[in-house]
């Protein structure tokens, strides 16, 4: 019954993908657009015929610009909890998309580099997710598919402002750009709280894999702008990727460290996680993350001989509820959730070959 | 300079050897027998010329009657507090001769199955050790060499209250029989606090594997007499030969349950033990029996297809400090041990395969 979107967990998840040589630090970049029709009011407060009307007028404009060149075959309203969270352990919708879409629709290219959301809290969401840091080519491809829907859509735009939106937040640019960092050697060596406060100071946000503030499983760090006011979106960019490359550094010193003086100690962490992801019938959620993380670490350390970087990433994405209960065929509960977990990362890491 | 006692180390301790039925359950058994010369004081009290005269008394006997076949060649007394530590990690002497041992003399039979103190708390104590639950051979052992030695010294014996010790705990037949046992299934179904009070009343006392009632580090119970007063060695003999059958049927009949009702949780329990053990750099003492305890519950279970469970019995062994410190041939801070035990345990593990 949910089969029809059980072909994304048989293939690989472009964002996820491992490249450049900063992947063992940086997983992913995402560029988001919010923008809003003219004269119609946010969904927030619209009425349902507005509301569809919106809907109506997006998807024929991006039909007609073909800004979607490979779209996936999803018609968003059909789609039960299950699969709507699906999409959102993908990052390809909202938390706040999954709880309230009535009146909403939802694009996205096939290889899920890009996905639109009508009606979310702007009528448009526009966003590009790629693998790495890679910020000026996903700002080449949301300005394109911006600049083609603005030759069929009347965008509400302020001189003063810049694009209005439904929050303040986003009023401007309308643009949040993220990257999603995995600093584990900052985060054993205690660290990360400064460089926290550090971040806010300058501006940007920090949040965790799940989207919170105060949780950093597996040591996945999402660093975005927090406002998109005052600022080029190119001055914006400029800043958040010379951040993040500061934060590698530190993150790349914090691991030499590790290694050159505390050797046991880190060959202790990412072994004990490893053993026990690889033998374990039973995790939990966060216990999997957490562990992914110190095995990730381990594998950028080069303590394992013929590991792909991509099968632990991906892990990352299979461990959650969604995943778990698509690729067991059947409801789980809590507990079968943990043992089908448990038996997704024991296959996936039974074939590696370890140097420890 | 540490070298008179590290062949010891290149052999097969005797009484953790695998070889009956039961053994996946009992670890080993011991009898010993405490005797003291007639008219000569107990050591606590005795003065040093006196205490002397005891040891060559018994010295001279034990020679004269070859009681020990295949003597061990040590000189106690120029032993250092390592080789002290060695020997009582070994269960040879007991933590009270380590600390307090100047008029003693200790004499052993090479395969470690039989140890004498001499001038510990009585003048003599004699200890039988073997793997498994065999407390009628080791009786025959013990008695063997009391006979031959009552034939040469004059042992203080009462008619109405047997054996005078220095301890009244003792008094009577001297006997104290323990056996070893490894009730990881049990402990895990919390069922032992009840088991130990059930023992208890049977005027039976409960120890750990560090001779403490309190820790029961590694699910390792020792269960043995707690008075040799009133009843004969056969009767006591028999009573605890019954009383670990029963608990050994208990055991069994826990770990049956959890392999058919909580599958996942025992396999994930000794999975996990199993795979930190692999991998880890760095382990105490503690964590190090318990996780050996998980994983001979699962090579008792079956889950490993080609181990030796003499191989896992004998790490209980090596990861304690003394043994650590002469494998690695040098002293070793806690840290250091840490990373020794771990190593030690790595290499131990590197060539099973598991079935899990």
């Amino acid at each position: 019954m949910r089969n029809n979107l059980s072909y994304l967990l048989r293939k690989p998840v472009s964002w996820l993908a491992a490249a450049s040589p900063e992947d063992d630090i940086i997983i992913s970049s995402r560029i988001r657009l919010a923008r809003n029709l003219n004269n119609m009011p946010f969904p927030v407060t619209g009425e349902k015929t507005c509301l569809q009307n919106v809907c109506r007028l997006c998807l024929e404009a991006l039909n007609r610009t073909e800004a979607i060149a490979d779209p996936m075959e999803i018609d968003y309203l059909s789609l039960d909890s299950l699969e709507k969270q699906l999409l959102l352990e993908r990052r390809l919708i909202s938390r706040e998309f999954v709880k309230d879409s009535v009146e909403s629709a939802f694009v996205a290219e096939k290889d899920e580099s890009v996905s639109i959301m009508i009606n979310e809290e702007d009528h448009l969401r526009i966003q590009a997710l790629s693998p790495g840091l890679h910020l000026p080519e996903l700002w080449d491809k949301v300005n394109q598919i911006d600049d083609s829907l603005s030759g069929e859509l009347d965008f509400a735009f302020d001189k003063k402002f810049g694009y209005l939106t439904a929050s303040p937040s986003n009023l401007g640019t309308g643009m949040c750009a993220s990257v999603m960092l995995h600093l584990p050697a900052m985060t054993l060596a205690g660290k990360m709280n400064s460089v926290i406060q550090g971040i806010s100071k300058l501006g940007m946000s920090v949040r965790g894999f799940y989207g919170k503030s105060t949780l950093y499983t597996g040591s996945l760090y999402q660093i975005s702008n927090q406002s998109s006011l005052g600022e080029s979106e190119e001055q914006i960019l400029f800043r958040l990727n010379a951040l993040v490359r500061q934060i590698i550094r530190h993150e790349k010193e914090a691991r030499s460290y590790f290694l050159s003086q505390k050797r046991d100690f880190i060959l202790d962490h990412v072994g004990r996680a490893y053993g026990m992801l690889r033998y374990c019938y039973q995790i939990s959620s966060n216990e999997a993350l957490d562990s992914l993380s110190a095995l990730r670490l381990g594998v950028d350390l080069g303590m394992f001989s013929s590991v792909d970087i991509e099968a632990v990433n991906h892990l990352f994405l299979l461990v959650q509820p969604a995943h778990l209960i698509y690729h067991a065929g059947k409801d789980l509960e809590k507990e079968g959730r943990n043992s089908e977990r448990a038996q997704i990362i024991r296959e996936t890491l039974k074939d590696l070959r370890e140097k420890l």
